[in-house]
């Protein structure tokens, strides 16, 4: 018997993407769609559909050689119900059964799982943590999501809000306002946004000099990007922000350890551009601020499949509920609901 | 055949508790002895033996009719190996060998597991979590423990640091020091031992009034019972850090809603005895601090086993070594090794 092939679709805001995976996690075709959610949901729903065809030929296989679909989206949402209930970067999208339409749409067992669980069980499964038994991630971008994953158990939790690690309080006495409404959330602190905004604090101080007032003014805008660079290129306004977005998510690492204590934390999204200088500085505080057994015996680390661990990870939910109903049934390889 | 049996032993600083429970966690009977740690680890284990054998007699059980038995300790330790490295509170204990030197002296499974653990497991199994699915426990004593249980996994961490909750950081800009010697800590803003801290602090300031003064200068000591007794009388000050308290305490709770998202959060410990107002303001925060979806739906309550909980946990820890054994033996009723 060949071994089983998996289709994991991870849908973004902007775009959403579509891969097949063999039973190791390695991924043989992929392809990606914008996903126009201003289109609306049933829309939405068929180009889901459309992505996944795709990608199946993308791989040159047929959808009878898929075993299961595995689909990952933004919240919020209802993981066990397979619904997208409310999400703010879908709209205007509002209770999409999305797991009842791809099951229905190709007749195979099909899994939903948050966009952030699955980019971290992608890299559980098949990257950075492939050999680790357990797992923290945080994907650091606009905002900052989280996924927990322990003994192959995603930590979805029971009402769809585990690991929602960017909205952990991390200050009380003088809180930055976070894009959720909250106050103290580390995603105010180390997102790339938080980023981009203490630099323009820090640029509007009296007496303030840095390369990054000049950027400002020729081009009107600034990236985190641009803070890493001129951090790199000895910017010392630019180095501080680095230094204390390293301290916070240290801070964040550190409360995983001290929670969690997982083999290993991986930080994944954009913002891992920094390079390796800046998961040193994070490395570095956290052997100071954890205690000393997961202080020394934890990874840190960055992640290893990029913008791929989203649908490899969600092609890995759609190979748990596989495997967990192969075992169900006693092993039959012809599975056509769930 | 009869509902098998299981002794758990809660190994304390001042005093050992162990009793006998039932396959639906209900003790049977208990008894508690001085740890004495003073008098050397070889003393302290042949008294964990005497203990749990006292509790058999004082279930009215012989030992032969035990299935199981279940260690809860201190830290630090390592969990997986059964034995307990560096305990602050055992002294001079190093390196005690604990699960296999009961094993050996009884000749039964043995688990072994850390106090604030199975503490959480015992509430989870037969107390206030009963019902639920999974379970975060915060016990508030001398110091801040924590548990996390889901669905039946006790989260122990690869490091045997899991759910060390009083060391995840809520503060950066002006942050405490923790008696671990770290800055931030819940335990140095929530704990009894930090409640009286924060009350002498508040008294030491210009024009501070309240009641806490003329105790404090009768008797020369105060306690945090005292600042949530003065609370309730409606001493201004000693509200204030009652109020402080349910706060910081609910930030606690609020992360762990947004990481591990349980059914149920559960305080226990001695500071429980300021009774239901008190649990009240910590649900009010916490309503207002967390996402509305576990805000509205995760349960906050206080533990039910009082300090039984321990033991309880230990002896259910026991069990489930006991069932794993018993179905990898395909039911096997006698299980003399583990």
């Amino acid at each position: 018997m060949a071994s089983p092939l998996f289709i994991g679709l991870d849908v973004g805001g902007t775009a959403m993407k579509a891969g097949v995976a063999d039973d190791a996690g390695r991924p043989l075709g992929s392809v990606s769609l914008p996903t126009e959610a201003f289109r609306g949901q049933e829309f939405g729903l068929e180009r889901m559909c459309e992505t996944i065809r795709q990608a199946a030929a993308a791989a040159s296989v047929r959808m009878d050689q898929i075993a299961a679909i595995g689909v990952a989206t933004p919240g919020t949402m209802d993981i066990p119900a397979g619904v997208i209930l409310d999400p703010p970067n879908l709209k205007p999208w509002q209770n999409v059964p999305v797991r009842d339409h791809v099951h229905k749409v190709f007749g195979l067992p099909t899994a939903f799982q948050n966009d952030a669980n699955a980019a971290a069980y992608g890299e559980f499964w098949a990257g950075a943590g492939k050999t680790a038994h357990s797992l923290v991630m945080f994907t650091l971008g606009t905002g900052v999501g989280g996924g927990i994953i322990i003994g192959d158990l995603v930590i979805e939790g029971e009402h769809s809000h585990g690991a929602e690690l960017g909205h952990v309080r991390i200050e009380l006495t003088n809180p930055r306002q976070c894009g959720c409404g909250r106050w103290g959330c580390l995603e105010a602190y180390a997102s790339a946004t938080a980023v981009v905004k203490r630099a323009r604090e820090a640029l509007a101080q009296p007496g303030a000099r840095s390369t990054l007032s000049l950027a400002l003014t020729r081009t009107g805008g600034m990236s985190a990007r641009d803070v890493f660079e001129a951090a790199a290129q000895g910017d010392g306004l630019a180095d501080k922000i680095v230094e204390d977005t390293a301290f916070y998510l240290a801070v964040a690492a550190t409360n995983m350890l001290h929670t969690i204590d997982p083999d290993i934390v991986v930080f994944g999204g954009g913002m891992i551009a920094a390079g390796e200088g800046f998961l040193n500085r994070i490395r570095g505080h956290v052997r100071r601020l954890a205690f000393p057994v997961p202080a020394a015996r934890a990874k840190i680390c960055y992640a290893q499949l990029g913008s791929d661990a989203g649908f490899i990870g969600a092609a890995g939910c759609a190979r748990q509920l596989w495997r967990g109903k192969a075992a169900f049934d006693g092993g039959a390889s012809n599975i056509t609901t769930f």
